[in-house]
């Protein structure tokens, strides 16, 4: 994999924001852009390496509307972590319907690897799970300036589409992340028609590949599992309570939630009367889970520190 | 005037955002459209009636950049003052040329009064000053929901052409800002591109025109003045060291603080390393800007109410 190539930079609550581009083995070949918020070096030099918390965004979204909107980096900034913010699907990759709507295809990967014929581009899973943290250790690691990527310690969180990613990686891939949240996540896919539309053209829509849905939905797998992620890796979710997607059915949080409560699973479970699913409910809220997540990092560090 | 109607609210850090539409006489019957920043009722209701900071954005922009990138509800909320972003022009008005550039016409009005032939709705001076604050006015009183708005007490900041503008109206009308502020402004725009291209198409180009044109810069009105606006009226300035238009010359906030100086104003002047002209500047630094205007709003209603 070639190391990403710095595409522009810029300052925010004294964090540095870098967006890279480099071309994706896991994504068909596609040029890949992400960007990332890496706090300022400490004062004298020598800090530790740093953890990062990806986020994931919603449908429609690029790796910028983060960026611009959620106040992210004071939070980085105080909570010294690094941010990672990638796109929401390949771009260009020529896949069958792609550009035909924006709840599918080209801003609307769905953190899933796509088994049908035409999709071979579309690899989110392994994408976030798996390249784009080599490809941000390299980014990091060339970039310099004083700060180290600790990439041993990972958190993730994500908004609708992407509440839905971080939520389903962190049950799929439970040794990955210390914590997991969301905001407005699309928590039960297989029973909402963004989930059915987006899982028939990624996973199949015959019998035999609808079977294979649960394991790609938050609700379904908690259910599966039967059982705590892990005492320690705490979960959160924001939801508006004004919000016309969770008023039409498509983000389900509350479902969730009671698969936890049914798993004995800890969960956070916030309804936030008046906001909607905008990034203003999103950056109102965020600190509180960078707050979560940082605590959580560091906990993960103890741990290590002390085996 | 029309009482200008809801077109959409959302909420933020406990505030709510409201955009606002209504036929403006001031613009020549076009649609302007602006959006409200008010924070949440006190505890108990019965809140004092909240004084209002006007935001003038940059070129290019409608009233949502600052709404969506800035993070003002969280300041708005916590100095309790309304804050309000208008759009940067008329829209539609179909004056000459007026869709031909990014920099005049369309989204670029530079909140002057326009005297040239075709552009009879760019009179963002009189709509700033006059006819929209009468329009949040109605706006805020139609709305109820426990805010009030103190009509007599206003302070004005803003980014670029916003800075240039948030300027030149605190030196025109110095009873009407209690405060002033800019990030990053075109504040000496007669010796500038933009502010040239600009004055030329709205002010008018030859001579004698040119010769009015001072009194529509920051610099110029300050160095003609050549004494203190008021003792009690602070002004801040803020301008990213690493952004690009400041290393071309379109900015000039320097000059326009030497002219301070030269004339015993007081003056904050903040030149940021590694910042640009984006609203991640601006956001960084906005908290800071809000606290001066708050400050400056309460010492106006102590001055008012001891007279």
């Amino acid at each position: 994999m070639e190391t990403p190539t710095e595409v522009s930079r810029t300052k925010a609550f004294g964090c540095a924001i870098t967006q890279y581009a480099y071309t994706s083995p896991a994504l068909g070949g596609t040029k890949a852009t992400f960007s990332v918020i890496t706090p300022p070096p400490e004062a004298g030099g020598g800090g530790a390496p740093l953890p990062a918390l990806y986020w994931l965004s919603g449908l429609t979204c690029t790796d910028q509307n983060f960026i611009t909107k959620a106040g992210a980096a004071a939070h980085a900034a105080a909570a010294r972590l690094i941010i990672v913010a990638p796109d929401t699907s390949p771009r260009g990759a020529g896949a069958p319907g792609e550009e035909d709507g924006w709840d599918f295809g080209t801003g609307a990967g769905f953190y899933v690897d796509a088994v049908t014929p035409g999709f071979g581009a579309y690899q989110m899973e392994t994408y976030v799970t798996v390249e784009l943290p080599a490809a941000v250790a390299a980014a990091v690691a060339a970039r310099g300036g004083g700060v180290a990527l600790d990439g041993t310690r990972r958190s993730v969180a994500g908004h609708s589409m992407g509440g839905h990613g971080a939520l389903t990686l962190a049950l799929r891939h439970p040794r990955l992340y210390a914590s997991a949240s969301a905001f407005s996540p699309v928590a039960h896919p297989t029973a909402c028609p963004w989930g059915v539309k987006a899982f028939t053209g990624y996973l199949g829509g015959d019998a035999a590949a609808a079977a294979g849905w649960a394991d790609h939905d938050a609700t379904e797998l908690m259910g599966a599992r039967g059982k705590p992620l892990y005492p320690s890796t705490p979960i959160r979710v924001e939801q508006g309570a004004a919000d016309q997607f969770w008023a039409d059915g498509q983000l389900r949080g509350d479902e969730f939630v009671d698969a936890c409560t049914a798993a004995g699973q800890p969960v956070e479970w916030h309804l936030r009367e008046g906001y909607d699913h905008s990034y203003h409910f999103i950056a109102t809220f965020l600190g509180e889970h960078v707050a979560l997540h940082a605590a959580a990092l560091a906990a993960a560090a103890e741990k290590k520190g002390g085996e």
